[in-house]
């Protein structure tokens, strides 16, 4: 017995993620999962200046099962507005089956 | 050519990996990723009562590309059912296309 | 407002993660995300000899959201028809929605 739900991913500057964490508890998500990661992305430059170093696991990717489709668009909009004028940054939306609903 | 298969995704303490490791063999899944993750979860607090401190990578996000749908369930119900009353975590599943099924 | 788009996740060995880059680079790909790895495949060792170890993070999981199913398509299979035969590796593609598609 499974329930959808949406899943958003947020891959970004390490330096936010306690901004972009700040939206998703404000959103009402009960929580969270952070892994570090490295990439490259469509700027080719981090917003410091600093040439995109794919070794360096300097970014951080986000992600948070969220309640309905509603709250999973709302963290991505309010993360992208915020932020993606000043940092590197990409988001989209999964679809998902949880398990126990009750959870989250 | 792609065919569907059920990715069963578990975020749950690092504590418990082997034992999911085991529970993932014993289903007959021929192999699974692990990563280092942090985060912050529903309860608040993890299952040895420290408070949940999203910087330190004490979690683990294990991922099974499982043969069929009806092992993707068994798998994320027995892990479950085995460790979430004493440990913190979630499981979900999502539908995956894979290129080379004889892999799996 | 969200659009379609085609995820291609590769689960491989560190080795050869240069390898794969220029393959999604060429692809066309505007980037890539890449996360360390731990894990167990279907052959039970690497391609080296050594056992396979799972807490070694001696793999990567490098994810592409590629602006078409063909190029994600095209990604997966360069890299399965150039790497697979010698190095461990699986790949698969996960349906994603992008909020902000003039980054992809």
């Amino acid at each position: 017995m499974t329930h959808k739900a949406t899943k958003v991913v947020i891959i970004t500057e390490k330096l936010i993620q306690e901004g972009v964490a700040r939206i998703v508890e404000q959103a009402g998500a009960s929580g969270y999962t952070v892994v570090a990661a490295a990439g490259k992305g469509s700027r080719g430059v981090r917003s410091s200046g600093r040439p995109a170093v794919v070794d360096a696991f300097s970014n951080v990717k986000i992600e948070v099962i969220a309640a309905s489709r509603e709250m999973a668009e709302r963290i991505a909009d309010e993360v992208a507005a915020r932020y993606f004028e000043n940092y590197s940054g990409i988001t989209y939306l999964e679809e998902v089956e949880i398990l126990r609903p009750h959870k989250f």
